[in-house]
């Protein structure tokens, strides 16, 4: 809560500096103004984050406290982030119990972990103890069984009752994103009932922010949702059974996340309520969660789709090579099978080296229209916009765009050739394969993923690595054994 | 508003059935059950499929209009996307008006241009009439000067001014995203005074949904907000202006709305005001419309990654194909350039053929290495986790990086041509040009995208055949080159 601000005079100042992120507790006494300490969303300036550092040299705990205190919690985390590794752990570990929670949840996973090593269990405990439910859960997911039951005995037993309740459920389940906190109302109350028990009851037991109302039967079954809009628009003598609505959703605790984005994105929702088997409310969800999985979801997908497994701000080395080098181990397999095709046919290249020239052009391109059928079923997929009928129409337009792409790049690719070796056989040649690569390249970029969504897999996971082989394979063999065939 | 529904007993179906989405209407005396109609969200059930399609053919409008009037828009835009062309066109042409406005907004872009020829100007300016400002003006987008004319000349003068207003804003900026109505309230009012009037005012003057009030002072200049749950916990005396808070950003309309949708990651927003340069309140943004981007953003980045520009669930070929020849063309260009590197070492190849069955192998494993450090680098400049001293540390993590992955898989791939080959010399030849170009593509991976950023391009676009062929160039030379220098 405070007072107007004085608005300090609109600056006319460069593009970027539209957005100015105003902290949500203006600095005490200070007087400075926000973007002295944040030049743009998400970046620190570059003064503010020196200043932090000289305070950490010398020990300056009052600095460093008022500094993430003040900013916004996801500011205070972009700041800790920028630390060289061991400034960020000495901050971390000076700074302790006095972290603003919130900070914690939005340091990126990596930094996290470090972060949970760097706090003692009594700060922790203090952290976890402002947190919501499903918010301190995933901060305790990250540590072994023993510390975390340590931290546990330290927090009050409500409290640790919810947490374990939540941790009980799958780590990528709705039961482990809802949160406990919501606001519930008999199905027989008025609006003005409502209002004056929302005024009424400890502020603490409410969620901070919430869209909509539950309206439950007094075996807490579920019957209908009012959103707060609505509540605040209703005269006070209306019935809430008269204002409700059905769910637009049913979202059990078990449900996949991934499911339960796909349901607030394709029914606009800001919240939904999670019920249990017997119809009975058992928490929450909100949209700012499921912004993140989404984002998430699609990190994985762009990430999966190179070969990568886990990627972060502060990943370390150690933790980038073991993200990376499985794929590329794997591939190094595929690609001897690659050079087996080539070997094949070791006799051709001896006597026309166009061919092993040549080579890279036939992969290349192949491997691309592969990667572009692959990039758009994946996507497709994503979206579930690849089921039933829709199936079978996505099938023939890679097959046809693949035809039709094909004919134009190997129409210039057998062209180019000829200008070069002036041998219209091996243009010849070049054309054809490419035509035929490029029809093989859109089918695998189409099918591999569909096969592997079939049988339960990620289809963005691993199909990179095969589709590309598939081609190069296919590619090699068409183009070295037809001018095997045609030019020996 | 519905009255209790007489909940069905709970079945225990498959998983896939946990999420039955409940239509906001019930189906008017009709009874069915929601999931005769919707198999799991976004998936029509078969058999509803083919009654549409049938009542289609049989020209039966009065099937045709309760369908899609009685499913959730966002289902009723997948039951339409189901159909082939001629049938989608054909129901357009007949639902006319009746199509539900939310509905032609759920349509994929494909789609909904083809639904824009297929309607007719009079339906057209009746759905119009029925959406937001931000959504009209985002179905006006896609025609033509003279037909968008005719219809607004059709629309009431008020809603016209909106829409036109909104289409004066660029077409991706926080002006076109934002929706007119919104609800403001004066700094001297109190809790009680606010519900009063909001339970007054016509409710077509109200948003739908809204989470937040906007305080103004006489000027119309934001003074703070207050959220809807916050409004409904305080008592009616309690005065607005001790209730409010400093908006946590500040939105000009002029923003791009990918700096937009940042925002509402970074601070977990469910929506936020738009003010004009003088502070005066112009519009909000709700988080729904910015979930819309943040997908379109993602999508934009895996797409471009594989270089195709454009892609929806009913695309034609035609424009599948002008969405990847271009990159394919271009990629012709640098996959002749690589053959151009390859043709200057053809005698060596001539002479060691192992040479060019080897190629594969340094291309592909080099070229994958590069492609992991791109989509890490996309990635976090898109999570703007590239930033001040973060650049220089992720520079060097990806050095280290390709160095530890370099000679993990160089020596596996040394390893496996003295398997094959039985010389020592190629199998050093092949592994110092692997860890060579390993480096090459891990810098080029990770600086192609900041320097595309600084320029100001879009890194997804145009990085990946550009990083690629730079690294197809450089394993091609450092390899031949390695080769002829030791072997010959």
């Amino acid at each position: 809560m405070s007072d107007i601000p004085g608005r300090p005079p609109e600056s006319s100042g460069p593009d970027r500096e539209l957005a100015t992120p105003i902290p949500e507790r203006a600095p005490a006494g200070s007087g400075a103004l926000p973007d002295e300490r944040v030049e743009s969303p998400g970046v620190i300036a570059p003064s503010f984050m020196a200043r932090f550092d000289e305070a950490l040299e010398e020990n300056d705990i009052v600095f460093l406290r008022s500094a993430v205190t003040e900013l916004h919690p996801a500011d205070a985390a972009d700041l800790l982030e920028h630390l060289s590794p061991d400034a960020f752990w000495k901050a971390l570990h000076l700074l302790d119990g006095d972290l603003p929670a919130e900070a914690l949840t939005e340091l990126s996973d990596d930094s996290r972990r470090t972060a949970l090593e760097a706090l003692s269990e009594e700060g922790l405990a203090g952290i976890i103890e402002t947190l919501d439910s499903d918010d301190a859960s995933f901060i305790l997911n990250d540590l072994d069984d023993e510390r975390r039951s340590r931290i546990l005995a330290r927090v009050s037993a409500s409290d640790r009752a919810a947490i374990e309740s939540s941790l009980a459920f799958d780590e990528e389940s709705a039961g482990r994103l809802m949160q406990r906190d919501f606001v519930a109302a008999p199905v027989f109350w008025s609006v003005g009932q409502t209002i004056d028990h929302m005024r009424s009851v400890d502020p603490d037991d409410l969620p901070d922010t919430f869209f909509e109302i539950y309206i439950v039967d007094p075996a807490f079954r579920l019957q209908g949702v009012v959103s707060v809009s609505r509540l605040l628009r209703s005269p006070r003598e209306a019935a809430l059974k008269d204002l409700m609505k059905d769910a637009s959703v049913s979202i059990r605790p078990e449900m996949d996340q991934e499911e339960v984005a796909f349901l607030f994105q394709q029914y606009n929702l800001a919240s939904a309520p999670v019920v249990d088997e017997a119809g009975r409310l058992t928490g929450m969800i909100t949209i700012d969660d499921m912004v993140d999985v989404i984002q998430m979801e699609n990190r994985e997908d762009l990430l999966a789709l190179s070969g990568v497994s886990e990627a972060g701000a502060n990943q370390t080395v150690m933790s980038a090579v073991r993200a990376r080098a499985p794929w590329l181990a794997i591939n190094l397999v595929t690609a001897f099978c690659a050079s087996l095709v080539v070997g094949l046919f070791h006799a051709s290249i001896e006597k026309i080296v166009a061919l092993a020239i040549l080579m890279p052009v036939v992969a290349g391109l192949c491997g691309n229209a592969g990667s572009q059928a692959l990039a758009v079923t994946v996507r497709a997929i994503a979206d579930r916009d690849l089921e039933g009928p829709l199936v079978v129409r996505a099938i023939r337009r890679e097959a046809l765009t693949a035809i039709c792409n094909g004919l134009i790049i190997a129409s210039l690719a057998a062209f180019g050739s000829w200008v070069w070796f002036q041998d219209p056989l091996l243009s010849l040649v070049i054309g054809a394969a490419m035509v035929f690569t490029f029809l093989w390249a859109g089918l695998v970029g189409i099918l591999a993923p569909l096969v592997l969504k079939t049988f339960g897999a990620d289809p963005a996971v691993a199909s990179s690595v095969f589709v590309l082989t598939s081609i190069d394979l296919m590619g090699f063999f068409v183009f070295l054994g037809l001018a095997s065939i045609v030019l020996l």
